[in-house]
């Protein structure tokens, strides 16, 4: 009897993207063991795919990690929250010094850093890696944003490149930085995949209650746009769902689907922590409202009444170019929701110092995630050109498109408003945009009201200091405090 | 020698806030012990203002319990955070079962919850207590949200209700729910604070960018709109900062004042808090980004050549009537930052089990602190005809008012996008107007990209139970999931 060589890598918890992601490691040649707290699921993995590549079944977590090579290779793909934590405390005793845990779910990046401290105390590497693309992209290449030490990556990263989306030879794979980086990108990536997804409702909507189209007419618009600059994969399944037809109702599939988004928190977090950070991603976050409102049924039902505007339809002549205007006002608001994030993403790497290189972030993006474009390239290369950029919008490339763009996106924005189409994702774009281009903002009558109320103090234009104004006494200078 | 009877009340931390409290009691007739950690603070109140009434000056926490009556009702106005727990830590042990324990500091609802536990838990009342109107509204009359037991509130209330601001002779001061409440109705307050001066603030820049008015103009314009609708101490300080002309300089105050505003956390903290609880309160995080965005000086400075609009002043006949649409579109804008706000307080009070009656909010709001306002009259009418209100903008007197003013609110959005002002506050509001109206909102579409790309399954509006559709496959109907 020969001794079975030891597995390179494992994979723990296989719901569909654990069995996706361990299928893919087995498919580029690597040995993977596998491990389920039900065995039955191991043994189905085992039974319909065990052909595809070398597998080890266990049946414990003492079995699995004594199949895997040292230092150990082990991926956690279980709910986020305490069943992570419930593994990790399992798996830890079981573990040598050196060995690599990997944690490939969504989890809270503040989580991540507070795993990767314990387990680093313990000689452990822990590695909070974002994995993107879905079911598909975990067995077919997803986008992947590893966090963790230098040490991990060099272990580890090897096995993930392979396993990642290529795009123009390069992996969609790269250590993003210490710690929680990998699952704070992937967090903000998600943020950005909320917006994008808004916009392009958004555009919908108003090619079909403005612009007076119907939805496979539009779909053929969606078409027509991804052999363009947005190309992007979620334009591409924006035409297919438009075009599809319910099989039941012979309806549009739009018409027949409740119209109640849901989400599941990665957006929330996203908003949630620019505050903390002090970062406006005003398009995340009319994003995620949006899809709450429209969970809110008895809020609209009862709003129902509302009065709204008597003209509410483009007339012909305007809904010619109409299309066209709404592709421009997608494009520039994406521009905006994309440089909101990616500006998130370099407070984040400030803040917690972890040296993130914000165009390697799109590079990897560029294949297996839901976000994958073209578009991308263009960010990549901004900041190639520059990676302190302060800000998406100034990269020639981007400022050339928003100066054609702008004319045609301030029509859509207020055509929306008068014809009473809802478009808080292209208005805060816009408001955005015109809020950084402004010579003066109206701040310095907030900073007056704050230090008339509540002596807050505010800074001059003309000299250092804080000031205060006696605002009782008008005729008296102000204090400097 | 005889004995002097105990205070009936105490204050300790004695920085304006709570100087202005003990002195506010001391008013009014009570006896109040005062304690300071730096004990000079304490003498300076004695010494200054010991002519208003019967203070008990005392050097340690010690004195400070001994002198007061049974139950005690003491206050700590010390900073949030852990200032306060370590102040809690060092009373508790003084402390006798029975004993009201008020903070009256701007803490998060969540440590408020934490610590009113610990000290039920050791027979004592935490009360965390909002109070608002800064320095002025202490001395005053503030405007007082107490949270806690009904039997603080026995024990409590008739204190705070005398030193309250009083409005039509009721006082702004009531028992707001258990625990949390208070706190946490105080932070929502604070974010309508954010969103208002933010409307206030667009509708100045755009009298004075599009409409080509200056602030002494903008100033009379304000004047005259706090005659009508409306009037509130927010429009009258407004114009008091638009008239006011710099000493140094003699240029409008205004202009020499920086354009950053500033913010403390309570803002965002009820942004992270609607996110949590799934309320979008677009009109509050709009305020919030506004803020940060102002204060991004780098960013903005980058972006000081991103291309404008080549029309950017309204022609004379259009500027005529700009002052009268900006009003309305101000007017709607605040109902619609009201109602987010008082749609948050309704899910908190649902999420913790509070039972908080929004429209006793709204009266006890009417006077003593930074938004008050004649509006709030309404909105107490609002609810005290149905209290469980799904939104504001349903009521009979606001649906009125967005009915007269929604035209001309379209018109001041559209001419703001088109001129290139940034008006995010008035934009967001009134997507959420459309939004809450729309008899479809496209979040359909929303549900089948997540469909497409994560199997997330969709509901259908003809049939129950979730369902999920093989895109790979177009003929094949959908699987019930």
């Amino acid at each position: 009897m020969t001794a079975r060589p030891l597995a390179q890598i494992g994979v723990t918890g296989l719901a569909v993207m654990g069995r996706n992601l361990a299928r893919n490691f087995a498919r580029h040649g690597y040995r993977v063991a596998v491990h389920n707290r039900t065995e039955a699921r191991t043994r189905a993995l085992v039974d319909e795919f065990g052909g595809e590549g070398d597998f080890t079944a266990t049946a414990s977590l003492e079995e699995f990690t004594a199949a895997l090579e040292r230092p150990r290779r082990l991926v956690i793909m279980v709910k986020a929250g305490q069943p992570t934590d419930d593994v990790i405390d399992e798996l830890v005793p079981l573990l040598d010094e050196g060995d690599v845990v990997v944690d490939g779910g969504n989890a809270h990046f503040l989580d991540t850093r507070r795993r990767e401290q314990a387990l680093r105390e313990r000689g452990l590497h822990f590695v909070g890696s974002g994995v993107s693309g879905g079911e598909q992209g975990a067995l077919e290449g997803p986008s992947i944003m590893p966090g963790g030490s230098e040490e991990s990556y060099r272990v580890l990263g090897p096995l993930l490149e392979d396993i990642a989306a290529q795009v123009d030879g390069r992996p969609c794979c790269t250590h993003v930085g210490p710690d929680g980086a990998g699952h704070f990108v992937k967090m903000v990536h998600n943020g950005i995949e909320y917006a994008d997804m808004q916009l392009i409702a958004e555009a919908y909507d108003l090619l079909r209650h403005a612009g007076g189209l119907q939805p496979p007419e539009i779909a053929a618009v969606f078409r027509e746009w991804n052999g363009g600059r947005l190309e992007s994969y979620l334009i591409g399944i924006t035409a297919d769902v438009l075009a599809h037809t319910d099989a039941a109702t012979g309806r549009p599939f739009v018409d027949v689907v409740l119209d109640r988004a849901e989400q599941k928190g990665t957006g929330r977090w996203t908003v949630q922590t620019a505050l903390e950070l002090g970062v406006p991603v005003s398009g995340i976050a009319e994003a995620v409202f949006a899809r709450s409102l429209s969970g809110h049924a008895e809020l609209r039902k009862a709003s129902a009444g509302l009065p709204g505007p008597t003209e509410t339809w483009l007339d012909s002549a305007a809904s010619d170019r109409f299309a066209e205007d709404v592709e421009q006002a997608l494009y520039a608001s994406k521009i905006v929701a994309y440089a909101q994030g990616f500006q998130q993403i370099q407070a984040g790497s400030d803040e917690y110092g972890w040296r993130i290189d914000p165009g390697a972030m799109a590079t990897i993006w560029r294949g297996g995630c839901i976000i994958r474009a073209r578009f991308l390239d263009r960010i990549r290369a901004a900041y190639e050109g520059d990676r302190e950029r302060p800000s998406l919008l100034t990269d020639e490339h981007f400022l050339q498109a928003l100066a054609g763009a702008q004319s045609a996106w301030r029509r859509v924005v207020s055509t929306a408003a008068q014809l009473g189409v809802p478009t808080p994702g292209f208005a805060t774009a816009l408001a955005y945009y015109d809020s950084l281009r402004a010579r003066v903002l109206p701040a310095a009558l907030i900073q007056g009201q704050r230090d008339f109320f509540g002596a807050h103090t505010y800074r001059r234009i003309d000299r250092d200091g804080s000031f205060h104004t006696r605002w009782e006494e008008p005729g008296r200078p102000e204090e400097e405090r």
